[in-house]
């Protein structure tokens, strides 16, 4: 299986749960086409949200071109698969546009139908508001990772840091190297 | 709870599976005294294996002063709760100065009754060779780490792993400052 990594941003969401005030999280959207060639030739489409603060934050949403097809008669959706993933990244960079002013006219909703975030599937809308009404453009659900998923995305974000911490002190080896040179040559 | 890190090394380890060839492996052991007040006053002892190379590898053992009395007289130790840890981690340094020696008079073996180290329980021994025979000073057992503790594992390693970062990125700058003022001196 291979992995085409086609977004990854944090982006501002406004979470709403039954019975709670809405609060805002910065939540990190990765879309990645999934391509899987046994036992036939497929793109599955892998939407994971994370939070950068809080390590135990994962929720999954793989899309395979037939769940795609009961997503699009659900949602009225006009485009085919093979769009849709650039479509919703469209409609991400419209909230991320809106995302500092006062009246945002597109945002990110999560809606959970427990009161926080706990282990429960949540939904993900892009939701325009216009004078008249509130407008859904796409609603996306998502399931809590389990404990086997969050260990396997901490690991790898664990061998994504130690690779950066690890250019980071060459880095750092090679200014001091540079400098310290060009410093005792000027002082000759 | 709190608690307070006694121990924190990588060592090398001999791994026995039965009926497959014994490999080296060097492995963390972290040992730490659990204080907990609730609802007695009690100092738990653990300790940890971990394989810095691999997130996965994770075997846990808690010893309650209840559970080493039954360790000490199922082992014969002459020790009490107390005194215990530091002569645990006496023996792991007997082992540690001997571990680059091609016949080591003690050594750490892991050994694990199914062929590969894989979710089953482990025994971690620490044994002296003499000429005579092969001496068993301690035999611990551990169990594998459940995907919940890995994943808090992990998280734990995530946070320390993002601190250093900082701190590296915080050192770079300032060096790099440092240096630019020294050289723009200097030039004057």
């Amino acid at each position: 299986m291979a992995a085409e990594r086609i977004f990854d941003r944090a982006v501002w969401v406004r979470v709403r749960g039954c019975g709670c005030e809405e609060r805002r999280l910065n939540i990190r959207v990765n879309i990645e086409l999934l391509s899987i060639s046994n036992p036939v030739h497929k793109k599955d489409l892998a939407v994971r949200l994370t939070d950068d603060t809080d390590p135990f934050f994962l929720y999954n949403l793989v899309i395979s071109e037939e769940d795609f097809q009961s997503l699009k008669s659900q949602q009225g959706l006009l485009v085919d698969f093979s769009a849709f993933p650039q479509k919703f990244i469209d409609l991400l960079q419209q909230c991320i546009q809106e995302q500092n002013k006062d009246i945002p006219r597109f945002l990110l909703q999560l809606v959970s139908s427990a009161p926080a975030l706990d282990h429960t599937p949540v939904s993900l809308n892009v939701v325009e508001t216009n004078p008249f009404k509130h407008l859904t453009h796409l609603s996306l659900k998502f399931l809590p990772g389990t404990d086997a998923e969050i260990k396997k995305f901490l690991a790898s974000c664990l061998k994504c840091l130690k690779e950066d911490k690890m250019m980071l002190e060459e880095k750092l080896k090679k200014t001091e190297e540079d400098l310290t040179r060009q410093l005792s040559y000027t002082q000759q």
